[in-house]
């Protein structure tokens, strides 16, 4: 199943099935009013959406209409919680050097994870609202799972059992906050601005082979200002997503509807490029010296879209303009 | 107003208005379902919840019952967004001590604050599961505040405007693993289990004189397993409620219903004690060289309740027991 989220005035919008090319859209309200309220009941719920999602497939959804990723919201443009991983160590072993911080402890044996915002959330085509350029404004594109109840102590494997959908996004990051925020060692607070989602989120089936070992085995192309920026594939995630979220439940039980991020994709390949400014400048740093690339301005737009090698984009597109506040 | 939360099987619980006293409530839900929902609709509800009151503590308000906190999950049982902050000076100063943990920059000028999981709040009685005694339980006393929807940039005069509610509450913390988060720059996250609430959430004004300069000016009573452990002041916090919310919202805007919670309460006079466990071994090494006091044990009983001078207690009391999970 593929869902989406228009925008109807209320905080949580209202929820649509999505067909499996993103060309056609049903409204599943008479199912549940939203996806959060969807995770919630999901046992109940499921077997209907699903229902609906063959007839969608099928060309016979009554009320079927022409999918429109301007008009969504986030999947979930809100919910209780959101935390965010740094799973791909080679992006953390070039962002101590880019901060100059210290090695992390246990980095390779134990996930580091912060406890993000999850009250705002931005949509695909959203503009994103930033206070001040001199912050240092960067993308961060990676992959996310959407999970059902979780009970405290949960295993990796019982963790990944109860990821209930796959979703993209672009964890905004202003990096002249964040190396004081990670020294005061309460981790990233103003450093992180509402976090923005592709359109689609789908059940881990609709990847088919693209998910597997609790990954997501798919490139993530990244263009800046329409150029190539990097195109990092999410299966060199050195801890699956069943290790994450067992992680996050270590002490505590999970709501349905929490989200867990991978942190940015990146491959030791550096011939791919990266999914974020501060990886690219910190290469750059090796190579010459000094950075090269400055950070994002106003006005810039960035492009995120995760492709299989069939050409297919399960999760369609995020394309935003940062603007000021 | 008071307000209290009553289980009902449902995730928000049913809302009540409780009595100045505290012996008395009536039920709000065809004003508002729950206190999330009255949060985000305050302008159109508060008039109507005002009315409520005023009639509950004129004894003239029909249906009003026997308030019982025992069947009260935490005010808001969850809500989209916590923020933690440390603004407490003198129990940073101390924890650093603890912990070993290099000092924090800016800790003068600038607030430290960690976004906290807000899926899952304990009520006043309920039991807190825990996995192991061996990740050193603690408790830490605070003051909070809930606000409404506060925009990017806001100052902390704008800030403090926002604030709907007050609330005590108790931030449970497992020390032993604390410091690795802090080391790796993220944050806390395995080191914060679910976060207890005092019975009764009150708008500021029920507090009179003892809330002035963003501050709540009472004692914090803390009692460990029926022995007083100490009852240390909110007037000593080093910043105000309106610097911590405008802090959170440097970068983003803040949904209706966040929470921003005071970080430990802590005075300079060391004869008041302590309102965490940490903070009475460090004057324990200070005064001794060593830890004399151990942290909490399954079974083990802990009490807080903020009283003012008259011997009123606003938020009700906190009395839980720590379980195995």
């Amino acid at each position: 199943m593929k869902f989406a989220t228009y925008r109807d005035g209320s905080p949580d919008g209202r929820l649509l099935v999505v067909s499996r090319d993103l060309r056609h859209a049903v409204d599943a309200t008479a199912v549940a009013p939203n996806l959060l309220t969807a995770l919630e009941r999901w046992a109940d719920v499921a077997p209907r959406l699903q229902a609906l999602a063959d007839a969608l497939n099928d060309g016979r959804a009554a009320g079927a209409f022409d999918f429109d990723p301007a008009q969504c919201m986030a999947p979930l443009p809100r919910t209780f919680q959101w935390c965010d991983a740094s799973a791909f160590l080679n992006h953390g072993r070039l962002m101590e050097r880019a901060f100059n911080t210290p090695p992390i402890p246990d980095f390779e044996t134990i996930p580091v994870m912060y406890q993000g915002a999850s009250d705002d959330f931005l949509g695909p085509r959203e503009d994103v609202p930033l206070p001040d350029e001199a912050l240092g404004i960067d993308f961060e594109g990676e992959f996310g799972v959407v999970v059902d109840r979780v009970p405290m102590g949960a295993t990796p494997a019982q963790a990944l059992a109860a990821v209930r959908l796959v979703v993209q996004l672009n964890d905004w990051s202003l990096r002249a906050l964040g190396p004081r925020e990670m020294k005061s060692g309460f981790g990233f607070l103003q450093a992180k601005p509402s976090t923005s989602f592709a359109p689609v989120a789908v059940t881990p089936d609709e990847l088919g082979d693209a998910w597997r070992d609790g990954r997501v085995h798919l490139d993530l192309q990244v263009e800046w200002n329409g150029t190539a920026f990097g195109h990092p594939n999410g299966r060199e995630m050195n801890f699956g997503f069943g290790d994450l979220v067992a992680h996050a439940a270590r002490t505590r039980k999970l709501g349905a509807g929490t989200i867990v991020g991978s942190g940015t994709v990146s491959n030791a390949d550096r011939a791919v490029g990266s999914a974020c400014i501060a990886e690219r400048r910190v290469v750059e740093i090796i190579d010459h010296g000094e950075p090269r690339t400055g950070f994002m301005r106003f006005g810039d737009r960035v492009r995120m879209c995760a492709r299989g090698a069939d050409g297919d984009a399960p999760f369609g597109v995020i394309e935003q303009r940062v603007v000021r506040d």
